[in-house]
């Protein structure tokens, strides 16, 4: 005898706000975004600082009942350990199913506070609201969270929407030029991947870009958010055309996990879009000149645009083995067919199987920072 | 500016096999129901010894690529700790996203098993094999999965719908007496809350249930399954009818939960549907008389229909205001209106706020052994 279980389809939305001074009217964007009866504000100890308290404060004048709760800033907190720290805490403060999780910080908190919301009694809404500039183009749109393990960077984790996306530019003001620079990354990546005209409007702006004009920056946040909204919006769970979005990722999460993690995430990522641009010409996939054209816009930008030279290329397709990617084995790379364009594989997927005999010759013949500085 | 992501709807479903000797064509049932390149088959450390080895055998004899991953047995082993070993036990195995997780085991390897795949690379696919008959008829269907925290049961999991349920009434034949009884506390609630009839047919054949007669188990667990998969199905996330299953476990978390969990699930459950019938009742909510009757044919079946003396009322209402279901301060039940129809209360949902007095001046009334044995 079989019974069946059918679960009705439940199709869902949510607004990404790109507004200077939006974190001003927090009270009134939570209200609209989620009915809950307390909130567990969760951000990291750099940004409770500079933002935490200053939203509790926002908020508990508007009447909103909110706790903050922080962890220790930086990757190395992002884990299952701190997760499980939040949860109790939030059990400690007696939330109920009522709450919702406003996660205030960079991609680390994005991704945590997250993940957290995901799994607090099976699920409580969160909004996000991305303190960097990486988090406002990328890790705080598509529902991604989790945390870091011993065997590499979020492999552990669910995906989970926010209710409502906060991303108030204003808080890039007081970014450090490193880190608002790293977040470029994934700009450069969203217009390689789906909008040629936008790789080249970054590359006219890239002096204004790297001054942090507000009209250059909010148009930056602007088109890049769309980009990762449309995409996700067609594909949530990464089943298909989604995973053109880790284009340079497969090589940059090889070189995160050889430099343990001391090489930054968009660092990696932008050496890794230069990287799997080559390895997309090395395969014939990609049209030549690629990745010399996007080198010399992320360069321009101020990001490191090779492999470092003590990074050999067995080493990183060692590590490439161990990403979420590989299936059955094989290496697998989002690759570009052109600039403003991914590349469909042969099977219609949207990765491309590599023989690792291949990404090793090409990894050999990769670029090395002379070629681009 | 504000950009909008949508996420299509999805709808799904999943068959529950209730069907003798079921594990023995397990390789079939498993490719026909996920296209998984590898199989992690996580099962206690008794389960394992019990039926995991022989599955295992099975699964590599027709071709299967199974690996066996244990943990101790026991309530006490579902913990964030547990479910983060078997997480980086799969990741040092290397399982990609293309593998699934066949959870072999009782209620507490379900729900934890079925978090690790929740999880695992934000998610992948699990079938659920449950051998006790309280996960056949309740964990095993709904996907809620989880683990216990410090501050409580199941308090951090998430919503993850297996691909297939199997479950093989002959594994039943050997559980020890008490495992078994303890499971027909959930058949008898879903009876209770859902149809009057199969609620006399259980009244009807106690004795061959206790006895284990093959065609009268098989047919309470089928019937069991019809009920909680028909209430699930309009409900996945319990938003709305789903919270009817809840019936009677208000008291039982709060009885669990004061006892350090050394009440049984199952006994907790039958002495929370007759304790909280007799809430209903005292609230004008019960038809008169349900209370007395749910405990005899509970008590004909060998559970435990009585709060054991030593529990407070008091203590019981401290331990109920932690429950999931507890919503601003208040103390919420799912009630009966009579046997096989749930209460819809008053602001039209399916949990009922009770004043604390009022519930404690139930409780002081609540039955006691002697009224039942």
């Amino acid at each position: 005898v079989s019974v069946s279980v059918t679960l009705p389809a439940r199709s869902a939305a949510y607004e990404v706000l790109v507004e200077r001074g939006a974190l001003g009217r927090l009270p009134a964007l939570l209200r609209g975004a989620v009915a809950a009866h307390r909130w567990a504000v969760i951000a990291d100890s750099n940004v409770a600082a500079l933002h935490g308290n200053a939203a509790i404060t926002t908020l508990r004048a508007a009447g909103v009942d909110a706790t903050l709760l922080t962890f220790p800033a930086g990757e190395s907190a992002k884990t299952r350990d701190t997760w499980g720290a939040l949860s109790d805490a939030m059990l400690g403060a007696g939330m109920g199913r009522d709450c919702a999780v406003l996660a205030l910080g960079g991609g680390v908190t994005t991704d945590l506070a997250a993940f957290v919301a995901a799994t607090y009694l099976r699920g409580v809404p969160v909004v996000l609201a991305p303190t960097s500039l990486l988090a406002m183009v990328d890790a705080a749109i598509g529902g991604k969270t989790g945390v870091d393990v011993p065997a590499g960077k979020n492999l552990v984790g669910a995906f989970h929407q926010p209710r409502l996306v906060v991303a108030d530019p204003a808080v890039l003001d007081t970014l450090p030029v490193g880190v608002f620079v790293e977040g470029l990354a994934e700009a450069v990546k969203h217009a390689a991947v789906a909008d040629g005209a936008h790789f080249e409007w970054i590359a006219a702006e890239a002096r204004t870009i790297g001054q942090r004009r507000p009209r250059t920056v909010d148009a930056l946040i602007r088109r890049s958010v769309e980009i990762k909204a449309a995409i996700v919006s067609g594909d949530p769970l990464e089943n298909g055309r989604r995973a053109v979005l880790n284009f340079g990722h497969t090589i940059a999460h090889a070189l995160e996990r050889l430099s343990g993690y001391a090489v930054p995430h968009g660092h990696a990522v932008s050496i890794g879009c230069v990287v799997e641009a080559a390895l997309g010409e090395a395969a014939g996939v990609t049209a030549a000149g690629t990745a010399a054209r996007i080198a010399g816009v992320s360069a321009a930008l101020g990001l490191p645009v090779a492999l470092p030279p003590d990074f050999t290329a067995d080493a990183l397709l060692g590590a490439a083995a161990g990403d979420k990617k590989s299936r059955a084995g094989t290496l697998r790379f989002a690759l570009l067919q052109r600039i403003g364009s991914a590349a469909r594989a042969a099977d219609g997927g949207w990765t491309h199987a590599l023989e690792p005999a291949a990404v090793a010759a090409a990894l050999h013949q990769a670029p090395h920072p002379a070629e681009y500085s």
